[in-house]
């Protein structure tokens, strides 16, 4: 092979060795000879810092130091790039701001530290002409950050739409593919260690609600806070709701789902429901999406396993070697922070959307009328209406598609169906998405 | 806004100012302001160059120098950047590597030139020290270059699976979905402008052909010769074999194929059966797709519109935004080149898949027989046999999906089974590919 890049070493120092952390050293030691004779780099894993590393498998990891002290690689001057893998804001916060300060260049896969600090950490990193990586911290492997930042770099956004937690798009894959019930394939999911044994922030929407603030800055040039998102999770998606759309030729999705309107944004994630014969659709499984509308280059898809020891690990491995290759003057542009025009954000009762809303309710004449009349009032056009036999006796269920109507007159038009005495449970309301 | 890059100017030189040179030219006029705003640069068009430039619309160029001589870009000292956006070899290839010669940083749309040229290219850009960019060469915005060399870098691969020619998706959805005959899909392609006046080389695949030998080099790290790529357009598809596909869960695609077994490639472009739930089976129309299975990421989807005036603006733009946040001493990825263990070609006669063949045989008793003994002779293994009513009473469809097998050996037992005074016309075959 020839030589392509002055043969360089670059010492690592690595806080956080589990899961990720561990896929990271493995991929290194891997690919070490490939990366050594194909980019002529070699990454020396200098020192590997851990609160439990006495407790951990350490085996093969040759000259590294071991510790459980975060200023072992913090105070090492020999260390050019830290790697924070610990996750949560305290201490990542902390060991980030430090590790610039000193001189280091950083990748993290940390998405909260991202969504809350974004802001501050490019700025540091500018100040210290130093770079900040975090691929793996949306989309793990799958380079979403890269793409906006650099790979359609110049492009505008109006609209972007995200599968971002491969725990939900599992779940709800199962749910519609092989008919388990939620718990079931939740349960399956921890099963094959797509979930955690604590999977709240997973199937809440929150894990998705901070990669959507990391995703809407990126594209929008300003940052949403987490509390400004509308989130809401999928322990509500029932089945019968997922066999009705599938018959409307419609399916569910968890989406992250961040829109421009001039200066005003709207960022919510919340169960979707979109055509099948849209890419996304078939998007399933712990797999990931993103779907951006950029301008002028149109709708762009991007989709792989978001992740998984080794799929995160790729982004942390992709991180470095682009660094490795970077001269030292480079102005990483996932660093940008230009704060742009004053973006208003617009709350989830002014935003217009369309509905998928599903009564129980008699099986009388009537019926129909009474709900379409208290809708009308609201304002609310009617799409499409299927009256639905059911096994229940008490009641059908009616399920009505509405046309774009604004969330806040749907929410009170419910309120009031839903104290007719021929309304027998709570109804259903799905947004709907047209992503074309 | 903050200022985040040293504001500096770059002065550019176009030569090409067709429909993708004058995009270009729109897209920096249009996001001038923007670009200096958010990135601190400013682009400066120093000199056009076009054979007929006199004939072009060439107003709002401001105090750009218009030109016909190849020279007045290549000798302007005060030139940083050359864009070749004319095509074709020759002298496309003069053109770029006297740019490099000089000292300049090179941008290219042209995948004829990184196809035939790319591994002299590189490392001429890597002597100089500049860098050459083509990430408009294959899927125009889509950014496939900068996915596979940066994006997930660190990664190798098994499979590249390709859409990689808009032309040809658009014809094959118009026959799919609004059932036209393949000559008015493809004027309704010259109608939309999705199609050249002489469409030939986007129909015959040697457009895919091209473009598959660049993501070979950047997936494989060897350059596979266009005409080492078994190369097969959609002028033969028929209408019966879409509805017969669409009846077995299938749909046809003209895909782009690349897989590597240990030190072996094998690289063709053929219309392709593959199943109707993958996600590439919803690409349609113009967008272009690339599923890639990557090596440990896992597969990985990017998907956009590959051809148009803006897209393919956006896919240079988009370079020039990057090569201007390079510090001089960067070693750009895609540039750089290491010959990887000598690559053994496989020829498309030992290449096994799985075939959809049809025959249109005599409805007699004794057919399937026949047919099948001859395919087990070839040790053609048979998955399905399907046998249609159909209107013309001299024959009837027989559909077989064969198991894996050997190229030749299909090809030789078609030849035989044609013979057969039963068998009434040529055999269709259509290779099929399991993308999971």
């Amino acid at each position: 092979m020839e030589k392509t890049i002055i043969m360089r070493k670059i010492k690592i120092g690595l806080i956080g060795y589990g899961t990720v952390g561990s896929g990271v050293v493995k991929f290194l030691q891997k690919r070490h000879e490939y990366i050594r004779a194909k980019y002529g780099v070699e990454f020396v894993l200098r020192t590997l810092c851990d609160r439990s590393i006495h407790k951990k498998d350490t085996r093969g990891l040759g000259k590294a130091r071991l510790t459980t002290k975060i200023a072992d690689v913090l105070d090492d001057k020999n260390i050019e790039v830290a790697i924070e893998l610990i996750g949560g804001l305290h201490p990542a916060q902390e060991i980030v701001t430090t590790a610039l300060s000193r001189g280091k260049h950083v990748i993290t896969a940390n998405k909260l530290l991202i969504a809350n600090q974004g802001k501050e950490l490019f700025r540091l990193a500018k100040r210290q002409n130093r770079q900040l990586y975090f691929e793996a911290s949306v989309g793990a492997g799958v380079p979403i950050i890269k793409t906006i930042t650099e790979g359609i770099v110049g492009n505008t956004y109006n609209r972007i739409y995200g599968i971002i937690n491969g725990t939900c798009n599992f779940i709800l894959t199962e749910m519609t593919k092989n008919n388990l019930s939620f718990s079931k394939a939740l349960k399956l999911a921890q099963e094959k260690g797509f979930a955690e044994s604590n999977p709240t922030l997973d199937i809440n929407g929150m894990d998705s609600a901070h990669k959507l603030a990391i995703l809407a800055y990126l594209a929008f040039g300003k940052f949403v806070k987490v509390s400004d998102i509308y989130t809401e999770g999928i322990t509500q998606i029932s089945h019968d709701d997922i066999a009705y759309a599938e018959s409307l030729n419609l399916t569910i999705k968890l989406l992250a789902i961040a829109k421009r309107h001039e200066n005003v944004v709207e960022a919510r994630v919340h169960p979707t429901l979109i055509s099948k014969e849209h890419p996304l659709a078939s998007i399933s499984g712990i797999y990931n999406a993103f779907y951006l509308n950029a301008n002028p280059l149109g709708d762009i898809l991007l989709s792989g396993e978001g992740a998984g020891q080794m799929a995160a690990a790729s982004g942390v491995v992709s991180d470095l070697l682009n660094l490795a290759s970077h001269g030292e003057d480079t102005h990483l542009l996932c660093n940008l922070y230009s704060e742009a025009p004053n973006f208003r954000i617009r709350k989830i009762d002014q935003v217009k959307t369309r509905f998928y809303i599903r009564f129980m309710a008699t099986d009388k004449p009537g019926v129909l009328s009474t709900i379409t009349g208290v809708l009308g009032r609201y304002r609310i056009g009617i799409n499409s209406v299927t009256q639905r036999a059911h096994k229940a006796a008490w009641a059908v269920p009616v399920i009505m598609l509405t046309n774009y109507t604004m969330e806040k007159n749907l929410r009170l038009a419910l309120e009031k169906i839903q104290k007719f005495s021929i309304v027998k449970s709570k109804p259903v309301a799905i947004r709907m998405e047209n992503l074309w």
